[in-house]
């Protein structure tokens, strides 16, 4: 069942054009009445392009739950600029040199600006949000509000979960352990909170909200999918060329990002195979030789860990259409059908890119 | 005229001991339902200790608008969290060593880890904010939040300034610089917002609010309130004990840190000595050499630059008891006269420290 590769590209161009021109005003504004020079870099990534994929999440579940596109709007402002915020810090914890084909900033600016940077972004996030008090009333305002502290709160924990594995060189993981930092550091924030906020945002005016049950749901479903986005954005690490995804070719691999991938090969590979992989991931980045990278990642590919990684990422996101169709409820109205179908056409891009 | 060092002691010891609870048991809630090691961390620096000078401020004003403490505790709490998670940014974008005595942060864990937990407080300082919702009502929580927002925006705007004097080495600044450095980095955090959001927590239920006058006058008393708070606390780094004042002699010379006294040496120093001084400044910290730091201080006494310092602070903080008298309005209640005296003392406090 091949997805509906222009859809995606249609949705996620929209979003991202929608939310890239509220930032630009945002930051126009900041800059002429504040310190110019510290908005022209919260600029700079957000301005770099990325995929869109939160807002256009959000806009998706906004128009689902029966609303329009301006009731999220400054919502899905918001979850991009967060979004940036992190990848300024993690760009420095994770010591990644390439962010969107170009410098990383705390490579090009250092780590006291980058630091700053990115506090002043997730800042600039919480002023978008207050926007809604005009825009969707005060109550639905706070709901909102609520979502991004608990969206926040889980990332910054997953992150952790993440940063100690590194600190201690824990590389004996399970994909149950994987999948419990995936669900707290990446679902969340990619999917489960642009889900509740969009359908919180395009709830009818006035005291409509989703209930309980339903923003439950919407967990269940942003897990899964945000599990099946994140392993298929580890296999294409993995396998793709430098050109057509961004990255450095392996880029995890020399991080030594634990993937399920990389943990896979861990536990299936023999001893001195597992020995001569534990020693090159317990170098620094600087000191890893690319001959060494490039046989582990042959050798996880002979291992069978990509196609584990593959079959897994396949498993979650069927597990995700399945939920889509029984806890999101398309409107009927005609109006931006693309964006209705577009979390379904994502989760089949998924299984289309990992087969 | 003598300030009240043991009333002052007293509001201090009260609000950080409330704050102190607060933050435990929101620490020991999030530890139990979400990654407990993350925990552990966020809790180290405000369980190290701080002046309470912020929560003091916030108290003050709350008891000064008529209000109870218990209206303002929360924000007050989210105060002190936001100041602690700038303290472990600030530290890594300062490269600084120590705080309060024992090692910072990232010195001990690392930056990424220290980046993480800086904003894992931050996240729990807009948790506890939405509290005020069920405390004070929707209407109330989200001017509080919105000052939050200012009070953060003003802060990374006021470091954005710092650090980039810092990255271009630029020394040649006059106190009208400083000044507005300070304004946007200190003043906002430490004094506008405390008194700002005080008085909006102590209001009268229902939908009392200060006026958009009395709020404007809380700025003007904060500002010049808040750059005598900086130019003391400067002073005293300069010519205190490491003992007496927890921070290592001196050590705002060995981070080179632009100070008013800094500033008027490198204004009134014979070009020889303005030349050393820039050379020692130009040189990281584990560079530079401690007779040149302790000469450089001895010539900035000499130069009158100390002497400079003082008698800004003075004239910043008579100013602010003038503006005190006139725009915060102590309740006639007897309860807690120590709070709604504090403030008065505390300025008090500058003038002697500084005479």
């Amino acid at each position: 069942m091949a997805h509906d590769e222009q859809l995606v590209a249609r949705v996620l161009a929209q979003a991202r054009a929608l939310v890239r021109d509220e930032i630009a005003t945002l930051v126009d504004r900041r800059r002429e009445t504040g310190y110019g020079p510290l908005y022209d870099l919260v600029a700079d990534y957000p301005l770099r392009e990325g995929k869109g994929l939160r807002p256009a999440i959000c806009l998706s579940a906004a128009l689902a739950a029966g609303g329009r596109v301006d009731q999220a709007l400054a919502s899905a402002t918001a979850l991009e600029l967060l979004h940036n915020g992190f990848l300024v810090h993690d760009d420095i914890e994770d010591a990644s040199t390439f962010r969107r084909g170009r410098a990383t900033l705390f490579a090009d600016r250092g780590v006291p600006v980058a630091i700053n940077v990115g506090d002043a972004t997730n800042i600039l996030s919480v002023g978008k949000l207050l926007e809604n008090v005009s825009g969707l009333g005060v109550r639905k305002a706070l709901l909102v509000l609520r979502e991004f502290e608990r969206m926040a709160r889980e990332s910054v924990e997953g992150q952790a979960i993440e940063l100690d594995w590194i600190a201690r060189g824990t590389f004996d993981l399970g994909d149950h352990d994987y999948v419990r930092m995936v669900y707290k550091k990446t679902c969340w924030y990619t999917v489960i909170a642009p889900l509740r906020i969009g359908t919180i945002c395009g709830a009818p005016p006035g005291t409509g909200r989703p209930t309980d049950d339903e923003l439950l749901g919407l967990v269940a479903l942003g897990f899964h999918a945000g599990v099946a986005f994140q392993i298929t954005d580890d296999v294409l690490n993995l396998v793709a060329d430098e050109g057509a995804y961004g990255k450095e070719t392996a880029g995890d691999l020399w991080e030594g990002k634990r993937t399920v991938m990389l943990l896979h090969f861990l536990r299936a590979a023999g001893p001195d195979d597992r020995r001569r992989a534990l020693a090159l991931l317990a170098l620094p980045r600087a000191d890893k030789a690319g001959d060494e990278v490039a046989w582990l990642a042959g050798a996880m590919d002979a291992a069978g860990s990509v196609d584990h990684g593959r079959v897994l990422a396949q498993r979650y996101s069927r597990r995700a259409l399945d939920l889509e169709s029984r806890v999101l409820h398309p409107s009927r109205a005609d109006e931006s059908a693309d964006y209705r179908h577009f979390l379904r056409e994502m989760l089949h891009y998924v299984i289309d890119r990992t087969l």
